[in-house]
């Protein structure tokens, strides 16, 4: 068993289940380091059982050799596999993580079962201890955030009047590939008053004299990622824009310096929030400050508004305010912050 | 409204539903033909309302102006919204696609509707209509199609002893990239015995003569998809994997010639494996023998034992036989069919 899997199975009594049904790659990945695709673990107190099918098989096996977790196929029946395990286990109390499951499973799942073993929600079990970094996990996470803030600069070499959206596009697509990395999520490369749009596709348009280009795009390496977002100026903006940026930028830092254990998510965002309502601009600002970044690109702690969550040594999460005013501009600054023990470190400040 | 939106709402009355509630990407982008991301479409026998963010609001204004379906900002309480959407359109029953939706939302939708609001499962209601291609989807596949193709043509100038799997990866990179395409999936590049895993990762292991390479590749355009195996050989093979070869070739050759409206989708998977069970080889057949592919690189029809699809004009699915020795070699063959009124056409036939 990993240690993650001990982690984990120690929150049972909390949800009151005595096995966790994970069908979702990302959790999969978090507890046995595998990369698994289209697989199912169930977790008991005091094992661990990889549900896959023929396709899958072998290479779970050989990939999972290290970890004692036991690796079955089940052919095209996980359900009824899943079943026989719960009741070769005495499984009583069976947790889905019902965000992450598709409801015809667990109407399937309740259809076929016995009486004798409830099914509980347990949402948010393991993205509960996934919130909280360990340090193999920072270690990837800074490596993903260097060559994005390597990506960055490459790009701010190339910033020219009338070259287009797409041809920007193509520099990121070049450079990851070089670098043999993925993008976390397909770019965001937005010119002029395409940039009003928080997240506005890729166009043909040009970027002229005056105008700021607003480029977000996260790299994946190992398993995990980054994300973060960066303005490029071509030539003089307007006073206008020039205001706006700066009250952006001054949002964005009275939220970064609010951080530390201890705090609520949502004093985080009220923080950048009404730094903006004071500056008239908070109507233009219709999402949410931050949110966690690690084996997915949202995760959570959410720091939004409706975020319950107190902030913990260890997380890691995105401070993005931004304001779009339709037709005009965008602008949206996006940093990746850890907490430490008495406040917090931006992990995305390039240091070269 | 779409001409595909009123194929739907056709169908509310065998479902007994009088709206639907629709959250998936594929599904959405099917009906209206914008490309969303993370928003909803609730469709009633009247009327169709995009439910998004103000991070999507003014690009979905935009895409969706010629369709006439309302876009709506519900901020972060889409159920709110559709609930009152719900009262607004007196909805009485509330259809979902149950394995297209999480088992949270379900929860969450009856915890919050009066009880006048019933919520039925309606799963397959779009994948239904989605099994049959117009000549709209048609035309885009054949496009995929097309330079799938072209990728294998190029890539077989490529095979050479010493060239790692990775090389190869590299090689449909870049050919991607250069034709401004993107893979349908992660591609399978599997050399020698690799290929008996039949969804092997890509490796940094070196072919060498005397074995075989399974490329398993598929290329989006347009929002459409393709789903393709070759492969490729180095110098001679061994005289059992010839053997094995010419069955899968026969297996599939068997299948394709069963293809025609009116015809089981189950009985199309027994043509291949009865033929590979007559030279002992279907043990080593684990997998269904095809799969729909679409606007989702596998979609309905499933072409397998437990499929209760009757084949119709106008599906359009692939047939990939496959043994998979373990330890030493893999087969898989796999092409891209369109059933016509009479039988059906190879739509991955190289014809230059």
């Amino acid at each position: 068993m990993t240690a993650r899997i001990s982690s984990l199975t120690a929150l049972f009594a909390i949800f009151k289940i005595d096995a966790l049904l994970l069908c979702d790659d990302a959790s999969i990945f978090y507890l046995t380091g595998y990369p698994a695709h289209e697989s199912w673990l169930l977790v008991t107190t005091q094992t661990a059982h990889f549900i896959t099918d023929s396709r899958y098989y072998l290479e779970a096996q050989e990939g999972l050799k290290a970890t004692g977790i036991e690796v079955i196929d089940s052919g095209v029946l996980p359900v009824a596999l899943t079943l026989s395990l719960a009741k070769r286990w005495k499984i009583r109390a069976l947790g889905l993580d019902e965000r992450r499951v598709n409801a015809a499973l667990v109407r399937r799942l309740r259809t076929d079962k016995p009486a004798s073993l409830s099914l509980k929600a347990a949402d948010g079990i393991v993205d509960g201890l996934r919130m909280v970094k360990d340090v193999f996990e920072l270690d990837k996470i800074k490596a993903a955030i260097k060559i994005n803030l390597q990506l960055y600069k490459y790009l701010s070499a190339r910033i020219r009047d009338s070259r287009r959206e797409i041809d920007y596009l193509q520099d990121l697509e070049g450079f990851v590939r070089r670098k043999k990395v993925a993008f976390s999520f397909p770019p965001i490369i937005a010119s002029g008053p395409n940039a009003a749009m928080p997240h506005a596709r890729v166009t043909g348009r040009k970027l002229s004299t005056g105008e700021a280009l607003l480029v977000d795009v996260g790299v994946e390496k190992d398993g995990y990622k980054s994300d973060l977002t960066r303005m490029f100026f071509l030539g003089k903006m307007s006073l206008r824009f020039r205001q706006v940026f700066s009250h952006v930028q001054e949002a964005q830092l009275k939220a970064i310096a609010r951080i530390k254990p201890g705090v609520a998510a949502k004093d985080i965002d009220s923080a950048a929030r009404l730094y903006l309502k004071e500056k008239s601009l908070d109507q233009y600002f219709g999402h949410s400050l931050g949110h966690g970044v690690g084996i997915d690109v949202h995760e959570m702690p959410s720091i939004s508004q409706r975020s319950n969550i107190i902030l913990k040594e260890g997380m890691v999460f995105t401070v993005e305010p931004g304001v779009y005013i339709p037709g005009q501009f965008g602008v949206r600054l996006e940093e990746m912050v850890l907490v430490t023990k008495t406040g917090c470190e931006v992990l995305s400040v390039d240091r070269n």
